[in-house]
């Protein structure tokens, strides 16, 4: 094989940090460009000493006809609202361009709730590339992935939580209506930039619930959701679902555990559905199903590409409670991210991932 | 007013600490007995420097005879299934004494349920105070406890979920089905005793959920819960509720945050239920009512008496999220057992608790 | 006693909110006015929820004249270089003021030596009241607080150290070159202000010394050993004490522990000093002193305003090692202007300080 | 080349974990036998579920002979005085067997200081290894340990002391009286042993010194820093170094951090001393050395096997300061161990270890 020319757009964030750190051993990868608006033509060392002898690179600015030249691939680790823009920039400059883009503009498929819940317009060039993108969780959408030149890699939190309950909604153990989903993030979650609430003395020793009502990640589950529970002519007639989502902040640096509420339609033996996982997810290499009464904890996933997920069964209210974790910058942003490239270019899909 | 004379069975667990703490500078309260299995003989400030120049003590193993005559109220501070044979032994002793029992041995008023998730039976003499024994939640039964020499101190889950969402069981606000509660809380709670999970590597950077079904923690919710929401004659009929509860480890020391999710019969608007929270908890001293959309996070609560309670209507779902916070050890153990105290002493209610 | 009228200048930042949690609460103190320039007209429950139902009032901009006309004392929590200013300001304005200034600015008795190390020169007005401010340490000085009113509270690293070693330098038991100290400090010692070396990812799980060469406590440290250690005659000829002082950042809220390295001129016994210790130290309420092998651990202080004070002696290297221990924001900053206030008020010393 | 066949004596302990950890991804390693005197019979992935679907490999008794028959090379991650027995036992299973030590037993050359720092005897079989043991530091005795089939692993505290000052020392640029180490570990370098120390509880939000006078691995740091400094007739005249060396436990699960304080013999500028430390250091991949005034800090080699190194020359007191940072189950324990076997078998210093 021949090795990919790679490059990222917002590399000095934690996303962009992560993926530098998975692309350096990656064998078939070289890393070209790098940008960063912060910290343009300083290197990457000076930033984050952790990569001194590691990578001998200076940040450049955002250039589209260089990026677009030079690189097979290109991440575009930015803040949702800033891919609307630049996606289309760096595909003008070369078609055959392979993009993967982790931010939120290209995940919901409808710009009209993009619209409601980013509470920012599409433009019209941006608009056309949300046909062509590919929601990127490779567990759902190996396929489709494999065949397409841009892929909008998922959210953190979503992540964790369709694929901890898809086998349970593509089989309809579960009433679709009073899903509560309750989920509990590390800090690096909120990246990389500076605020009150990120401010050590202000977290540490601290928990709490934030953005409890419209969380912008709620839509994006629920259009999965129903991806995955109804059937074509039923999405047609616009059936959808209502997921009830409160994140909270924890004070550790990563990880992702969402604690998801579900009503069984009929109490099943927990090694039914055990079954019933594994076989779902029986072609995914960073999928760990755990036994009951064994349950996933973060520091299991914390550094890996891993999605553990486990559940119990609660015969006295009829309900499934299912536990998934993820690293949030590895499966929920960077790990991810590389699982699509791989897949997108025929390499093993854990390559570079097993660390 | 006279000082009362007061000793603490269970001196060196950390309610029993933090019990200490707090009697040291209570203006009405005379320390007389500290006991302690494991540190029989040994001085306080051996065992926590902290005491050093506070308390100057030797602690004392258990002695019913000694013990009974030289207190007037005494505290224990033990392990469920110990206060089975404690406190009947001291009444015996003694019959004017007055007992605060920490532990969950007299929260429940069916024998067969404490039985049935304890796994022990009540002995003939403890059966006969559980009829005795006031649930000791001053919010709501401060009447009760001013009348009563035997109260049985609350957990501290239950402290928090039953103050987060007692007025809207009470005026029915919200359907008594599908009450669904996510509680997280700091190491304290597992207390003293040594464990591989709570060994600092193991569970420093990590989260967990723990005993996700079957806590025992939830018989004393739900009695608690319905005795608020029913009526006396549906309860004789046998009328119930159900919770689903889920209990999470925090990696920090002290605090529990429970979110908890409700449907409401009939959406209103956030002031509405703001207001039906004051009225509820009018004459509370210890609760503090946040307006929407703020919210309770531990650190507000952390080292005071406070149960701190947030709320927000998600009209997309027909829910009512609450959130509500306490400190483990103090509302939610040494705190509420002095604030009883104080009550069942004709003290303010806040006295010594206010720091 | 009559209550005295206290208003903080700068009560949002972390050693004004201290002192706002320790004045609520101090019997002989009302408070008056409080400033804030990031905040004013807002009230401090809305900056801080903690101190809901606790303190009701509005922040206001610094406004000498009705500062000085309503107060009888004000404390200066402000940074560096702003007291320069401040101070001169309220003492025209009203004579008989009483101030405690929480800044370096008038601690250091020369003012070439605080151009040298604070690189700002002193103002004419302010350089007149270098000779009226006490250094505001009353384990050394109380009889000059009690007759000063100005006092320029110590610094939070120099705390811990001059209490630490004091005693081994009056008694000249330790050479006095070579002295090494080596501190650690939790977080809330760099204040409120954010910074991506304070932000929690970047802090947590992290470790690492700064400013090791030529931190600005320096000369505060070798100013106040030198005073202990020389007769008058000494300090004329400019005979001087230089230490090596190397501070590092804890992952924790509070707290500073200072590890300082001594040379023995004499090989002495570990009861012997101990007993120096305890005769130096015979009068002071916050200090307490191990017996070896007990040492200080942060967790004893934290919350409190003692000073925790061991020590051992390595016959191997003829050495002592002195191991202190404070929390920075009590006993080295709010705790300290509090207990200066009381001396200077004739208050129990310990009034309000014990928690 | 050809995959070796490599046991671990003692999985389950947390430098044994951090050896499979590193092994499981050694393209030149097949692990073979790993035993465990508290788990046997049972699997690897129900001890560490981080394993699952890693090793499927069932921890086994500690059997000389099998592992002697089936291995190449064994590593044995035991406590000290264990190894005293088990090291000669394999040897005499088969002479030709490689292996690397991580207990202590074999680090100290001379007898008579073992007993005296470990309290244990040398036995006859295991006194004649002895002087077989290679020290195992590959930046100071990499030629050594190419032509040798047994090597003391050293300690976690020495590691990052040596590294910090051999240049210093070996070209006589220090005094070698006054040498003061002041080192901070994080928790794991105390082992998975429960202890009241590491409960979550007491350890979290705290700092504290411990072993201040007399930690055993003192005899070690003093004997190799003697080699460095002194030439041979020196050492046999039993010259010798004595250090000042204080730990602190940090509340943070890796990572040492060690403030070395040296006297310069002639000030020196810092570019001089850089240069020395980059030509010392220049065959050495895994330290990084960096240019004043940056320093070391935990975060940049934590998960590495890296030993950072920083230092400022300080004019006034006429000192140089130097910072050592390591991750002590790395580069202090399982990396460095593995970076041993790379060297013994001529693999590349750094296979396996660039992550």
């Amino acid at each position: 094989m021949k090795k990919i020319k790679v490059s990222i757009i917002g590399a000095t964030g934690y996303a962009g940090k992560e993926l530098m750190k998975i692309l350096i051993k990656h064998p078939w990868v070289e890393i070209i460009h790098l940008t960063s608006s912060s910290y343009k033509d300083r290197s990457i060392a000076e930033i984050y000493p952790e990569f001194l002898s590691k990578i001998d690179r200076k940040l450049i600015d955002f250039d589209p006809k260089l990026l677009a030249r030079d690189s097979d691939l290109i991440f575009t680790a930015v803040s949702h609202t800033v891919s609307l823009e630049i996606v289309p920039k760096l595909f003008q400059e070369r078609e055959d361009l392979k993009i993967i883009d982790l931010s939120a503009d290209y995940r919901l498929k409808d710009p009209l709730v993009y619209q409601e819940w980013y509470k920012k317009n599409h433009f019209p060039e941006s608009k056309e590339f949300l046909t062509k993108a590919v929601y990127g969780l490779p567990e759902i959408y190996a396929s489709k992935i494999k065949q397409s030149c841009f892929v909008a890699n998922p959210g953190c939190y979503p992540t964790s939580i369709i694929l901890g309950i898809a086998p349970l909604l593509k089989y309809h153990l579960v009433e679709r209506k009073g899903i509560i989903i309750d989920s509990k993030s590390g800090t690096s979650g909120a990246g990389r930039k500076l605020s009150f609430d990120l401010h050590f003395s202000e977290c540490n020793e601290n928990f709490k619930a934030y953005k409890i009502i419209g969380h912008n990640h709620i839509p994006e589950i629920e259009q999965e959701l129903a991806l995955i529970y109804f059937r074509k002519e039923d999405l047609e007639k616009g059936k959808s679902i209502k997921v009830s989502f409160t994140p909270h902040l924890l004070p550790l640096n990563r990880g992702i555990l969402s604690t998801c509420y579900l009503t069984l339609k009929k109490i099943k033996g927990e090694e039914e559905i055990l079954e019933i996982y594994k076989q779902f997810f029986q072609n995914a290499p960073f999928i760990r199903i755990f036994e009951p009464p064994n349950l996933p904890e973060l520091k299991f996933v914390i550094g890996t590409n891993y999605c553990d997920i486990g559940f119990r069964i609660d015969k006295r209210t009829e309900q499934i409670k299912v536990i998934s974790a993820i690293d949030n910058l590895v499966k929920g942003a960077a790990g991810q991210a590389v699982q699509n490239m791989n897949i997108m270019n025929d390499f093993p899909e854990n390559c570079g991932l097993e660390f």
